[in-house]
């Protein structure tokens, strides 16, 4: 066992429970059952889960947890995809669903405040209500707290025209794993003062430290946002539908893809006939003021008719904009529940290496006896491949199909994750993409900010066999 | 002496000339001149200069300086603020100025790969050239190389549409203190695989790695740009400006500032007569498709004839803008001659802040018998006060009018350095900043990444006094 932990006792769930303002401890097994997962379908049973009211909870049950030897694992709302958030070796989950205070909201200079608790989707609603707009948009952001977007640096559609969380955190406020607190980054536009410790916690997927506030930076409210869908026969028109519109200077915020096996789980959705046995779909959006984003979009319309699209049906309004991302959120929904092996895969490769990656995918269907859906952010080139096996026994050749279109992924000049992390899941794939240089670095610095190894032990980097020196 | 580094004997220089491409060690006493200083008139004289003409040379010349104990400064084209590239501690001035190869341009996926030694304007000019745009525009584009401003994240009026030069870069080559090589980041528009070793590079001032190549994102070159230049007789009409035209949802791709004693040294340059005591000048442009930003910009004339503005010069061609930038750069360059004393600040404060702050001048001007001079980027408030003393004994007193300005910026929830970065000139009051607990970390990450302290040894983090453990 590479970390040794000690069972929580009872004598030690006390001391927790006495440490934390009374009613942060979840006791009840029905609720309990709630922090076992995520949304990668893996489980670990934690052996308590404590719910800190405030950053001084957050801060004591980490210095217990330094004194007692026991794991803790931060957890938002547990809407990840790489079981980043689960309790790999027991011990607490540390859940920040209950900071979830928005202290600062300041339209003049374009900043908000928010406790990491916080609804990602309430971080928007609140910037609308002062007038301003937080871009980011990952799946399943009525769910996810601000707090695990930014641990994950959560994407979504529309970081093809604005980035991902990570561009809108200009700094935090987090919990060592050595139980201080810490301060990082500006509450200003622009700010370069010492290493850029705001980065190195985004992202590190609760390794580094328990994020606790965020001082984002919000942007004007586009005035206006239109958009389409386009359906093709064939994927390569698709893909080349995608190049072409990002030559040509247009910048869409949402440029979202379905190939023809999601396609067939939502055919009934369409209002259109199928063309072909392959067909493809994207969804393209713009955002900006009225008149401009009118012409652009028909602008693209035309592009699209010129690279062969069988329809195209507008969405001016918004009502017609959510029939289509219903469309789309629905694809997501019908995978999840396809099969009872369910591998959510989302590598990044170059826009224009998209196609070579989706025509290979029948080569590994075939291979591993699986199904592969493949839809996705197209415009920046992060396609989610869904790997399925109705055959729970399935699962091994599904982890190889997984292996493989990583592999393949990396030869494409891409990576093995584009924005669900590696949490759990992909951390036996890690030394696929980063050179042993890397990981030994990266490891380094888990060990320097965490000597206990007590933040969400076993996440990011594979296991290594145990190594006895004295 | 906190960092005692060996003499760079005879011996040790004929092995770094053996070890490095023949023609990379400079030796000539007048050329060695040129890497004594920097825009921050402090100078410090090296032992050596060496200009790898590869990656592998500056991995030799690192190895080397790990063996023999010898200093190594890394140096873009010298043109920071804050004597970041300054021989501190004498030993090796390490210049990129010849890895100056763009070995990729990639206009279907939007990426451009480009060497350390790349000039900036270059790099701008080569994404041009396949019809894209590489946004941040530092002063001295023209002069400064790509890797001195990823090493001190440069800014630029664009920042406030288009972010730092972080902002744009996706991955980087370095190497390491250690002497070992390492790729960071993605070629792709998103990745999260592993800790931000990439954003832990970036802005470490040449303190954590030598970049050697960095991996940019390139977007859309917006199709056209216009302008204006506006006078207001009084600051506080120009700064309510500022906040108005943030506040109606329009982004301009620069919000520049001057004020009356900026205006006061390039006055003959312009075409209006000057209204009241303390003018102020704001420029400000546009980008995007031309109807939308002549809409716009009309728009915000009408804001800024409300604000009570004297003089609205337009700026619809290039000449026109080029002739408004003219005097921008003329203020930076008869500022940088004024006078003998001369430290150049550039604190961030929420743009709600600037006017308090330019208010708070005279009051130092008096008390420390100084001249500052207040110009920047508005937008962002960042704004740039160079504190100035006809007489070189003033110096001293210079120092504590820089000591309360940057007291007060902190005060207005500010930042001590907006894009200058802390080099060796503000080192000294990294601690009115940053907490403890913050400083001891980074330099807990600094020495796990150089633990024989021979990159760049003495910047960033202040002076400690000497403690012996044994």
């Amino acid at each position: 066992m590479p970390y040794p932990f000690s069972p929580l006792t009872s004598a030690i769930k006390d001391k927790i429970t006495a440490a934390v303002t009374p009613g942060s401890v979840i006791t009840e097994n029905h609720a309990l059952k709630i922090y076992t997962g995520d949304a990668s379908k893996l489980h670990c049973t934690p052996e308590m889960v404590i719910c800190p009211h405030s950053v001084a909870d957050v801060q004591r049950v980490i210095q217990l947890a330094n004194s007692y030897n026991f794991p803790v694992t931060p957890r938002g709302a547990g809407s990840g995809l790489a079981g980043g958030c689960l309790a790999d070796h027991a011990g607490v989950v540390l859940s920040t669903e209950r900071l979830t205070e928005i202290p600062v909201i300041d339209p003049v200079n374009g900043i908000i405040k928010v406790q990491a608790g916080v609804i990602s989707q309430d971080v928007k609603s609140a910037a609308e209500a002062g007038g301003l707009y937080y871009p980011p948009d990952p799946a399943g952001m009525d769910l996810s707290t601000i707090g695990g977007n930014a641990a994950t640096d959560a994407g979504g559609p529309a970081c093809v025209k604005y980035g991902t969380t990570r561009d809108y955190i200009l700094g935090l406020e987090a919990v060592l794993p050595n139980g201080k607190c810490i301060a990082t980054g500006v509450q200003t536009r622009k700010g370069v003062v010492g290493y850029d410790l705001t980065n190195l916690l985004v992202g590190s997927e609760g390794t580094l430290g328990i994020i606790t506030s965020l001082w984002l930076r919000l942007i004007p409210k586009p005035p206006a946002i239109i958009g389409l869908m386009c359906v093709f026969s064939d994927m390569a028109s698709a893909m080349n539908s995608v190049t072409a519109i990002m030559a040509s200077g247009h910048l869409p915020c949402a440029i979202e893809f379905l190939d023809h096996k999601c396609i067939s789980l939502i055919g009934e959705m369409l209002p259109f006939a199928l063309p072909g046995t392959t067909p493809s779909i994207l969804i393209i959006e713009l955002d900006g003021p009225e008149n401009q984003i009118k012409q652009e979009l028909s602008t693209i319309e035309q592009l699209l008719q010129r690279q062969g699209a069988a329809a195209i049906i507008p969405a001016t309004n918004q009502q017609q904009r959510q029939e289509i991302w219903n469309v789309r959120r629905q694809v997501s929904l019908r995978i999840h529940d396809y099969a009872n092996v369910y591998i959510p895969e989302d590598v990044a490769v170059p826009i224009s290496a998209i196609a070579q990656l989706i025509d290979a995918l029948p080569v590994y269907e075939k291979k591993y006896s699986v199904e592969i859906f493949a839809f996705g952010h197209a415009g920046d080139g992060n396609i989610h491949l869904s790997v399925t096996a109705k055959d729970s026994d399935n699962r091994d050749n599904a982890e190889s199909a997984v292996k493989d279109l990583l592999a393949l992924s990396l030869k494409l000049n891409g990576t093995i994750s584009g924005e669900h992390g590696i949490g759990l899941a992909k951390k036996r794939y890690l030394p696929m993409e980063l050179s042993p240089t890397s990981i030994a670095l990266q490891q380094s610095i888990k060990k320097l900010f965490d000597a206990n190894n007590i933040l969400n032990p076993g996440k990011v980097f594979p296991d290594q066999p145990e190594t006895t020196t004295t």
